[in-house]
């Protein structure tokens, strides 16, 4: 099975009460990709620039993960600069350089347009949308977005999630976007538009999952050391989808349960520590340790 | 088994997006005997005014609950009055009368005194603490507070805590108690000091159970409906501590969990409709058939 994900590669500068990096390799394909790698095949679609070297394609490289379709142009790669408070919920932008980003317009070659499952990150609706129309076989198809493109787009963006599976969404951009403080109704409003699965992520409180017939959520893992948030709903992402492409086989309750959990888990260790330190060392087996874990902290019946 | 509460008795009157009510039954010890009396005899302590009739005390009584040590004072019935925005996570107080309560001494009858288990809602510390010398035989106790007491009494809400077996406390408050951003951590620092088990109470996102070698967490009950979300947190502790007293026998970790469970579900059917109005009329067969779709809702190993 094979996963594409479109989405931005950046240089990240972050600063949170625990400490700070000046430039480090982020962006949301990026965190979600490493991700996905544990469990398929995963190739990542985005556009570098002439500061983007080998050491950074390393990160990916080294988890498997396919670079051919990063798009390598003149000019400087995406940069976020951004900073967190003490209680760490809140991601403050201090500046945001789209530079390569700016005229990107994703070409995707053939095999990673024909992925068996495809991800469009956080990214303008008309880009993600190019993209879908790219990767018409997609059996399973994940989005993300955010306030800017529900505020700027939002014609767009309705179009775009029309055409998807799953969204996975932040819980205060879901009531945003449909006008619906409750959550449960706020998801029955996406989908509303077509989807058939909707992920609220709730930052520390962890993540909700509903379908038309279900709902089904899990608590963050539960980390006294937190030093840098930046990618968790990616991380969460890339864990999700990559178990539904690489091993759940049909996409049943049972196997989008336990996504939520794979999605749990890999979050849970992007935050430990910054950019993607903690993730591009990770081993399988430390996600199987911890997805025991959070099984047995959920156990009730 | 025996269940003695000391708290609040209150006329409540609440205006959220969904109605209003000028004047209803309300009140911490209220919202937490009505749910612990699905599992065990709860003995309310608490002082009200002449103008607390047999229409408020039925309410009670038709659950079973004892109203003996109920004190009678000249003068009114406490009164709060507060609104809820369109999302329905913030209480705001519009005033705030103690009538009553302002001389409240507690003095518990032999029979409230000797009860097996404690719970001493959320009032001043000092007067927690008095309640808690009456009850030396309580085999577990359970203490609620907020950011009042953490404002005004911090010395003696410290004290308090030290003399219980288990804090439930909103989650924003037990960090600015602690000081501790991190919710792992202030759980910790609060078990520090004596509890063994404390419940961080999450609103719309449940409630999370720490002890001092255990994590487990519990969605909030997903409700399209909700219409006053004003003893929620009550309710959960009375159907928490009343499964416990009642129905639990030993206290090990899978009592605590399904403690949490009964918690959750007798919350989620407080915030229904307004005041008292849905657990009033509330059945032990609705409460277990909620308590199933909880399980299912969470399974996932």
């Amino acid at each position: 099975m094979s996963l594409t994900v479109v989405g931005s590669i950046a240089f990240d500068a972050v600063t949170t009460p625990f400490g700070e990096r000046e430039r480090m390799l982020g962006g949301s394909a990026v965190h979600f990709s490493l991700a996905a790698s544990f469990f398929t095949d995963v190739r990542v679609v985005g556009p570098v620039g002439d500061d983007f070297t080998q050491t950074e394609l390393d990160v990916l490289e080294n988890r498997g993960v396919v670079t051919a379709d990063i798009e390598r142009v003149s000019g400087e790669t995406f940069f976020w600069k951004g900073h967190y408070e003490y209680d760490l919920n809140t991601a403050h932008t201090d500046d945001t350089r789209l530079n390569v980003f700016g005229d990107f317009e994703p070409k995707l070659s053939e095999t990673s347009a024909s992925s068996d499952m495809l991800f469009l990150a956080n990214i303008q609706p008309d880009l993600q949308r190019q993209v879908r129309a790219q990767c018409e076989g997609a059996g399973f198809v994940g989005l993300d977005t955010m306030n800017l493109w529900i505020d700027t787009a939002k014609p767009s963006l309705e179009k775009a999630i029309s055409e998807v599976d799953c969204v996975l969404i932040n819980d205060a951009e879901i009531r945003q976007f449909t006008g619906e403080s409750n959550l449960a109704r706020a998801a029955t409003a996406v989908m509303a538009m077509g989807p058939r699965a909707v992920i609220a992520k709730q930052g520390e409180y962890g993540a909700a999952l509903f379908t038309p017939s279900s709902f089904f959520a899990l608590p963050g893992f539960p980390l006294e050391d937190v030093r840098d948030p930046t990618g968790a709903g990616d991380s969460f992402a890339g864990g999700f989808l990559g178990y539904l492409d690489g091993e759940a086989g049909e996409i049943d309750q049972q196997a989008l349960r336990t996504a939520m959990g794979y999605g749990t888990v890999l979050a849970s260790y992007n935050v430990e520590e910054f950019g993607t330190e903690r993730v591009g060392r990770l081993t399988r087996d430390e996600v199987e340790s911890r997805l025991e874990a959070l099984k047995s902290m959920t156990a009730f019946a």
